[in-house]
């Protein structure tokens, strides 16, 4: 394997929020990330980074970042790291983003900023590696051309528990037409402070500004595909070969972590699978970032569940850390054909975990150099 | 009107149950039902109410009922009520309210077991009060016929909230083809002890047994009309002149009281209406229960809110008492439609509250008694 | 009685937040009080109040207010209210509340600012309004001295609470000498956005930043007596007649609304009253506010609970409207002499409700002048 | 080290229930333990582990145990066992553990049954290894006198966490002459369906029956010695050279798991310790059990927090797998002498893991012989 002993200096932006402080617990134990930067805002920015952080984690800060010092998230500070981490907030995320690419550093991002420029790729490991193919086109486009610098964006925390099963059902039935989609998101996906306790204790919001949009485009981008123009241009497809209608509903209920979705779908195909077809599609599936060795990469994929009550979120948003879906409740829908449960760790595979494979399967594939 | 100055006595089997105890909470400030007669296992008949109940409302046990002493559920205890509440366990509601029948009583029940009795009318009387029409029939095929005794029986809860802004929308724009609703319900729907705390505090549970069939079948049997065959017999139509075909997905939430459910429909005729026009006929519609002046029936039989974030099971579920129901969020759907948020107190309009307006709705139009 | 038919304008500064709110849902309905002027922030400003507002209430905002125009907080707008109620934040409620007062207005505050104002009383209507003694001294000290303005506090939720039954107990059995406090707090103490749902779902924190301080010190201030000096000066003598010790402890517990308080008590006397005597002695409690018919003041000033479970946030939180203090499980302590738990209504003798109450007192006494 | 490589056949009683779920998850991973054999009700018995728990935990079920047979809780099942665990019901538990004994079985026990036989010691290995003294005479006195059956306790959950600081306290600072404790225990601590969830949610219900009662009880036997008469006997001496006096309050709260206890302690010595005193003693408290080397024995027998708001349940309850105690916020008492917060895993360290420790210690010590 490539990285055989090989360690790679990463940083990570935003390293005193919820999904900051995620990645450092991942990363703490990683086979191969050092981390070897922390940037915050100025008001962390100087300090050691136990004083800088409130956390909030159920593990301690690892011993290796307690007294590091948090920087400023200017790229001068992290020009020895082949990796860079974002989980800034997205009214900073684009200026900072893009200055980190202009410094010709891999970024790898939460933030929603870039998920629809048109030469970024929007990856779900467990789903779409194929789209890194775009990664070339985005730097030489880039004014001026860039070397070693690009973005990679993961997708919204909601959008990845679906795409998953939605990507593992194309792959063995193919197009789906149409999808029905209510979530029961954490209000850790809110972040911190996030959502006020009054407003959820005891209640359920049935709105997250932005949530629906997000994952009705963001899955067209990750489970279309890209084609390739006269002009020699690649695009993303949207899935337009056959068109794909989603509506999503999303709700944020009294759940720390685990994003509960309730899927129908329709088959393009007729008559459509049956609910055992459908299951055992999903437990097949595999995805490239497990198979080429990315070491965060689950695998179970989808572990499907078959007793009728799971998955829930308190039971099983830990399972395999949190770097894989579940899926329950597979059966019959009298409207669409299909429907059933996901849940997705919003934190991990919907955040953090996803861009550590992201940039492991990166790594693997020597799209990120290392500068080693 | 028909009642004035007059009471009538009122019995409640069951009354130390969550729904009992509801009932007992709104009866005790009813304009013309006096509770005359408590009915409950064996483990509570002898004792006075207060030493039989597990009192879990919010308010002080009515001073009317505290010593009132609970009976066993035998017709010779309630002899003199002109109507008989029902919130039994539907392990035991089928043989008692049979027997209440059979004893001339008029029954009011919140069990299930007698919902797909093909001579008992399922009532929500928001909606579909004209099934009393099948009462005659009720009496005379009983063996032996009945001259006052029947069983009417209201909805499930989580139906309750669904099938109200259905016939909303069937009486102004047509018939309903097709309708996904995934829901959200409160603890209180399942009774006490009811859910273990174990379950569901930090957790959401993705599965309510039997509830999803119900929600699919009554709506079909609220919604459809009575025909009436060569043989002058009248049955439930089940909405077959138009089929509907529902799809539910039902979740229990960490949520005290009140059901929320986010629904899609596809209408029959094209095109649809427009999210604006949905607005104004749901808060359009008018029930013929309130029309005739069913003092528990709510002013706004659905209340649609503007706020994007509402309405809420904490905030709105004591809207009116809890009488009526509350959408919000309508808007047009990618795959049917149009989309919406509903919210249903369970323990009221899904409940108590129904069945104390179907028995005002008997009275005012003579099909009770009254043994006055 | 003074007020009968007469009518008093008020205003409300802090109009917009969680004690603010209460005020407006309790003033809607008040027998004398009629909300004349709304003030906030210059966020809130200009702005109809149903604008200004993020409505948190369980009933609907009540229609007098809805288009009421929210004002800054200047005195100019309220020269017509009798009465002003202040729900402001302590980090304005200094400067705001001592203009007000400076322009002859009577001030009722809920912030903590004045509270150890050596000229202000701190009074819990249901404890020690004999301290209005204190207002003549606190006009005529002022610079310049006034002839109608003044500033009156109500306590710190939490110390409410724990004071009434510790002054019932004082009345029947003589001076405390010792009491440990453990406070399991409700959310909404903490005002909105408050306490992050992340911080409090699924947990306990066991910190209030000066919590334990202003329950310790303001018992004393509350308990003791007022003491004139040979120079004719009046002054609090914060119970150092008969020293007292308080000791507490304070968490942030996941409720709503309601403060639970575990506390006990050691008596100057020996041997110390029995629990029965205890029981007796709370039960039998009276206010003066309630004798002299402050419409708000509850009837069972403390009501207690002979049930070995009660009281509970949930189910007691909301008896009289939340005016008085529940008190249950009183019983022998093996450390000091008796132990009981107290729950108490934060948002409301905690807090609105304690206000209203001494303003209603101030009325009736003629302290508070009226400019009908 | 006595166990190298020698692996000990264990039972566990009462495998479905809370505790013995834990039980069963820590074994699967202990270095000389090895699952032998399931016990639980004729409800269970006959059936593979899998299908007869109702698995709670949020890792699964442990691939050792899935397929294995749960017998009923007669001894003949468990005769090649070395330690037999018991998470059984007090209902059952007295009977069955006895018969356990006479089988000659070592039965390491959580239930209530013989905390308080005078022959049984109660031990929290964190605090009383050395009252495994008792042990020769248990087995002496026993009719008829046994060879190698003994039973050991440890203690209830509550109790677990106050008397791991007390003993630290008592070690650097000599006797507590008395102390007040507060608790808010955990739903877990109910065992499963326990706690319904319309009494917990938005709640605080301010009673355990008879939890006061074991804390006050328990924490005598075990910080108390062990003294011989004069006829030899050994008695457990109750703390009495120095009476304790204890006063405890108990609360349930809506955690999942973790205790949090606010105590407060009176030193017998004059002047007390200061609070920083106090924190050094326990921070530097080691129990022998960790010393001898059990595997499951915590390095940090008591850790000290310095952040003002900790320790909080849902961020420290599994910091070292939840075998220590957490103590924060050491301070003056200005009733008693010092106050502090502590929090232990009521199923961790409060349950299943004092046992695996206490066999861990028997085992270590030679006192379990082991049938290997
Ligand atoms: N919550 C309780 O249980 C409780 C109990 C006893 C005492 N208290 C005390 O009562 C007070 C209010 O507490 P709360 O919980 O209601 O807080 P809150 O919800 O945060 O409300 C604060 C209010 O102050 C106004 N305000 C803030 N800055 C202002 C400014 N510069 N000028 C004018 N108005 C300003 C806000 O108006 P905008 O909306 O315009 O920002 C809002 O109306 C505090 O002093 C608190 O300690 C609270
Ligand atoms: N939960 C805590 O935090 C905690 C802490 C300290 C001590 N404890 C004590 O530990 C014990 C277990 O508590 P828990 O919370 O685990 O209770 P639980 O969840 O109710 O489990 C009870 C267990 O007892 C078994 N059982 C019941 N009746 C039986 C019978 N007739 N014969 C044989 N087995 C029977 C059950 O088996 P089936 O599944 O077959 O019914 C189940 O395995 C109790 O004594 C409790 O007081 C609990």
């Amino acid at each position: 394997m490539m990285t055989s002993g090989k360690q790679y200096k990463v940083g990570v932006l935003g390293a005193t929020g919820t999904v900051g402080q995620r990645f450092i617990a991942l990363l703490a134990e990683h086979p191969f990330f050092v981390i070897h930067a922390l940037g915050a805002s100025q008001r962390s920015a100087g300090k050691p980074y136990i004083k800088a952080v409130n956390w909030k984690q159920t593990q301690p800060i690892p011993s290796a970042v307690r007294e590091m010092i948090v920087q400023e998230c200017k790229p001068e500070h992290f020009q020895d790291c082949a990796v860079v981490f974002s989980g800034l907030d997205a009214d900073v995320a684009g200026d900072i983003e893009q200055s980190f690419r202009l410094a010709e550093l891999a970024v790898f991002s939460n933030a929603k900023n870039y998920r629809r420029d048109p030469h970024v790729p929007l990856i779900v490991p467990l789903v779409n590696t194929s789209h890194y193919s775009m990664i070339p086109q985005q730097r030489a486009l880039h004014q001026p051309p860039l070397k070693k610098g690009f973005i990679v964006t993961n997708a919204n925390c909601s959008t990845t528990g679906v795409v998953v099963p939605l990507a593992a059902l194309e792959r063995a039935f193919g197009p789906i037409e149409s999808c029905i989609i209510t979530t029961m998101q954490a209000i850790s996906g809110a972040g911190y402070p996030g959502v006020p306790s009054l407003d959820i204790v005891d209640n359920i919001v049935p709105y997250i500004s932005g949530e629906e949009e997000k994952i009705e485009w963001e899955t067209l981008k990750i489970l279309g595909g890209i084609v390739q123009g006269d002009d020699g241009l690649k695009t993303f497809d949207m899935h337009t070969k056959q068109p794909l209608r989603i509506s999503a509903s999303c709700n944020r209920v009294p759940v720390i972590e685990g994003h509960t979705e309730c899927v129908s779908v329709r088959f393009a195909r007729r008559p459509p699978p049956s609910p055992q077809q459908v299951r055992e599609a999903l437990q097949a599936y595999t995805s490239e970032a497990y198979t080429i060795g990315c070491p965060s990469a689950p695998r179970h994929t989808v572990y499907v569940h078959e007793e009728p009550d799971r998955p829930q979120p308190r039971l099983d948003r830990d399972y395999q850390s949190g770097a894989g879906v579940c899926v329950g409740r597979v059966r019959q829908c009298r409207v669409l054909d299909i429907k059933f449960v996901v849940l997705a760790n919003n934190v991990a595979i919907g955040a953090a975990t996803s861009s550590i494979i992201n940039a492991e399967y990166a790594v693997l594939k020597g799209i990120v150099g290392g500068q080693a």
